[in-house]
């Protein structure tokens, strides 16, 4: 009997791999679904994501928390920088807010490597609204071991 | 008839003022109450909030979303720039990731005042565990005139 | 008699005035020329400088002082936020030391326009020798009024 | 017969291995020495250093070209992550830049460790001119193995 299986690492395109990369660590990531976060687009070394401004992520002022924009750049760097099926996690981020966005305003931001060198990147994330800039982060990741696809099927008899 | 009335800015000593900022900006911070954050502590350029973990604050790596220790932190730090009664918001934010911080860890955010120069300042931050550094934030303020409790009482006949 | 006059900003392209904002910058720029920068290419919101590591801008390693480096993209940096004939200063600067560079390398420089809004900028600069990357600075530009250029000529008569 | 030799870092106090590592570093720092900086005071993870602006340090506006207070904190940096006798390079450096410095202005950088876990540390600068602050810088430091001073003296005989 055939079971049905995951493809390895090794048999995928960048773009394909990408895409696995992404699903396999969607599926556990409650944070980014909790808030209603989706994947837009995945490729090597970019990521788009996009989320809705709730009532919940909204301070005194009637506008989106800057945790929240914070939170969506992050995601969307996440995304980018565990691509190539490297481990990866944020050192740090920077963020600045360039305009206000406020309740029902759909954010969308774009991750894109600017520099590997070792087991450090740099990414930055623009995050718009409508075409609109709302923020700029630059992101520090470092690598840190494993794969998140096995780079090779286990022996199947 | 005498009506109750809160008290305006200038009969208030600098701690009072502090919290009396806090209490008006809580009051509209659905942000920072839904994710279940209390002021610890709040005083002239300082305050402490906490949070705890919860499950919709991790990731697939099972270890809080960096974007969750971000916003406990920009609150902190948003209570600490407003606490002497001058409207002012984040421009910007940065956050090193020193350790990983688990489901159910209780956040706790300390922000002072570093330095004030015209409508600009900077402020830290440090997020800590059971006494452990978890994370350290530098954010840069800047004051947007108004503010937070009414500096006098209108008339009352 | 005529007298020979420098042409007024209303007169120049983009590419024109962006020159003729860095000729009046560069006029009384001591600091860049002393350390032997020269401008490769300038326009408006990007400008490349380079500059050959001396021996006097050596650390103890052996290797380029990281405060040259920052000063060589700072450098690009004010030239290309310039680069439009509005007087801009900078805020602030963030640089990531990605590789070291060595006695007698030539660092090259390349600022270019992230986003500006208000009288606020965001500009990135990669800094590389031989097509490698050596860093990348991020800074914060701020325009304080006032032009470098003039807009128009005073009457001649 | 006895030669003269300099103590090992076995043998010194905190302090003294503090001085013993700056004294180390200083002696190959062309850098900072070609910019007329001088050590006020080191201790385990911090140090003063200060530096006087010079008319090579000016740019086209009249006042100090931010790359040199960089410089000088990032010196000031160095010499605090250095302190311990463990050889740690600056991975990064953010400097926010508070009020310009004029020409002949003495400044001083002061350096503390913020924090430190594995091989990366924080460290804070403050430079400031006759008490009034010009800049805060925050620093990024990573050790890379060896020590500035040996730990054990080679026999002799």
């Amino acid at each position: 009997m055939t079971v049905a299986r995951s493809p390895a690492a090794a048999e995928l395109s960048p773009d394909e791999l990408a895409r696995a990369c992404a699903d396999a660590m969607w599926a556990n990531d409650h944070a980014s679904k909790a808030l209603g976060m989706e994947i837009v687009e995945i490729g090597p070394g970019f990521a788009t994501l996009a989320m809705t401004i709730t009532t919940e992520m909204v301070n005194g002022h009637g506008i989106a928390h800057g945790g929240f924009i914070f939170t969506l750049a992050d995601s969307a760097f996440a995304y980018a920088c565990n691509s190539r099926n490297e481990n990866t996690v944020a050192a740090q981020g920077q963020i600045s807010f360039i305009r206000p966005s406020k309740l029902g305003a759909k954010l969308v931001a774009s991750a894109r490597e600017v520099t590997r060198a070792g087991r450090s990147g740099i990414f930055d994330v623009r995050v718009s609204s409508a075409g609109i800039v709302i923020a700029e982060f630059r992101g520090h990741s470092r690598s840190i071991g494993g794969t998140l696809v096995p780079l090779q099927q286990p022996d199947q008899r």
